[in-house]
């Protein structure tokens, strides 16, 4: 385990994944502090250095401290890792501005993107914090389920910011023989893959609960990232991340996984259960649901043409027959393969 | 259906593949011409219209007609679909060209690279037919259980050819309602892609046999697939390829069906039997490890950095223990995700 410096960082955010990279950073010798708005498990991380709800199987190292108090967590931390779900980031950032007065680095492991304003996560960030405070954003995605992170299982995870400096340092802070980090300073590819892979797996199980095969679904996956690419070529990003780590990798994992929400979503759609019905059902938030309305409206407002999260809006928003949306998709007008990824080339140089 | 002029095609091969796709040309309304070696199964595919041996489920529609004989099959045929074993296909090149005066196109459907002159399929049919002879090489390739395409599952495959023309009129002969064709015109990108992903298929089952888990295993796809893309784009590919059906497509197909050879063959290496165990205990060919070997001598070749072929090919011919390969792997210098994809660019512009 090659590392330097040792850090204080605070991990906000004791789910499932702050915790799991909590337990990266304490393998590497930092000083941990997992912040959670919950006293009991602050009380159960501190005395019983487990955190059973969301990692039943491990036992913590002793140097991740918890803490409940924002105000403590952050004292002398020039790192913060900002590890809490998507739509509760505002509000732990305006918390955060409250309490700290020296500046600091966010690192952010956030997928998604905000409703009504489209912004990304890391323009979230821009959005709540003021430059003096917040110098850098790095942003950490990858294929990685917490669980292999916290057994320690060989994992890889791309860091991008556009201060390459501040990427290497994150690459620094975590990297070790099981959890291997690479940088990118592609900022805007990695968070529109991380944010967007969730209608492809919605899509990939709609195909399943239709039963049409290996094939079609293959084929969902493949043409999905490609329009996805297009879109966030558009956006600026560089179309190569979403061949990487963050796109295609983490897509993988997303829709091999059958813990996958989304993917269960879809499925119970293409066996034709009604949206409400599958909500119901599900009894939590399908992200994918949201982000197909979304990357709707963002391929509308760039221009660029998206069929299958069209195809997918119609389904989801406005009753259309799953089979018949896949029946459409296969029926557009021959397509030569590149022409697409030929046009955002040309406009990208 | 939209379908252009009705054609006489000749598919040499009646394995499922080859079958497949003449019931999808069959379906089309062309006049079906199905070639094979073996005499009972040319009878059983005129008198009962099944090919029960390869796809036990199908009735085969009445317009495809088997024939024994390559010198009637042939006659009057402008288009030749090739989907033969790769290493039949010198032997059976050698016999049309003793049988056939008028010139044609080969589509061909096989993947690999031949051992030792490390040519692609295309480049073995340049070296066995006369240019006045074969006027035109199109390789159909995507991800295709060929037991689905047969079964009219919807399915999305590319035509590649240098000459665009040939590849429209293949697209124009295969596309239906079932089955799509895209255009490329990347023929080494779609050809290497199909080779090596049986690299990628035989790692990751490595991985799963080491019970390394599903972020290695994504890891190991994702780069893997991006060392291939860089040895393409030397060969003279075009890296976003490697992005398409014939890359990612066909490689999820590969990695996620249980019947894959090589993701078994990889899964015992990875439990610990050695090479000639497993290749015993499959009792055939596994082609990933030929491909293994050539790719190997290619990456040294043309100077290209293959990190997972190389752990793959010393696991393979120098006995290494796979843990360590893997180990090894994880523990090399830090690395900004896009340098190598970078560089290719760079090169390719």
């Amino acid at each position: 385990m090659a590392m330097n410096k040792k850090e204080r960082v605070a991990v906000l955010g004791a789910g499932s994944w702050g915790t799991a990279l909590a337990i990266v950073l304490a393998d590497n010798g930092h000083e941990v502090r997992l912040w959670s708005h919950n006293r009991e498990q602050v009380t159960e991380l501190n005395e019983q250095h487990t955190n059973k709800r969301y990692l039943p199987d491990v036992m913590l190292p002793e140097n991740i401290f918890g803490y409940h108090l924002l105000e403590e967590a952050l004292v002398g931390v020039e790192i913060v890792v900002l590890a809490v779900p998507t739509k509760a980031v505002r509000e732990v950032l305006q918390q955060v501005k409250e309490v700290k007065t020296d500046s600091f680095m966010v690192v952010h492991v956030s997928k998604g993107i905000e409703p009504d304003t489209h912004l990304r996560v890391s323009e979230v960030i821009t959005d709540e914090l003021p430059e003096e405070l917040c110098r850098d954003i790095v942003v950490l995605s990858g294929p990685s389920h917490a669980e292999e992170v916290s057994l320690r299982q060989p994992t890889t995870v791309t860091a991008a910011a556009e201060n390459m400096q501040a990427a290497e340092r994150v690459q620094d802070l975590f990297m070790n023989q099981n959890f291997r980090v690479y940088t990118n300073e592609d900022v805007v590819g990695v968070e529109i893959g991380g944010a967007l892979k969730n209608i492809i797996a919605l899509a990939a199980g709609i195909s399943d609960g239709l039963e049409y095969g290996d094939n079609a679904k293959a084929a969902l996956i493949t043409r999905g990232l490609a329009e996805i690419a297009r879109l966030g070529a558009k956006m600026g990003a560089n179309p190569l991340t979403f061949s990487g780590l963050t796109g295609i990798g983490d897509l993988i994992v997303t829709c091999t996984s059958v813990h996958s929400r989304n993917w269960r979503a879809g499925n119970m759609l293409g066996k034709g259960y009604k949206l409400e019905e599958v909500l119901d059902n599900m009894g939590m938030v399908v992200e994918g649901v949201r982000t197909t309305r979304a990357a709707y409206q963002l391929s509308e407002k760039y221009g660029v043409k998206m069929p299958i999260t069209k195809a997918l809006y119609r389904v989801l928003f406005e009753g259309q027959h799953p089979k018949e949306a896949v029946d459409e998709l296969m029926a557009r007008v021959k397509t030569h393969e590149m022409e697409d990824l030929v046009d955002f080339t040309k406009e990208n140089n």
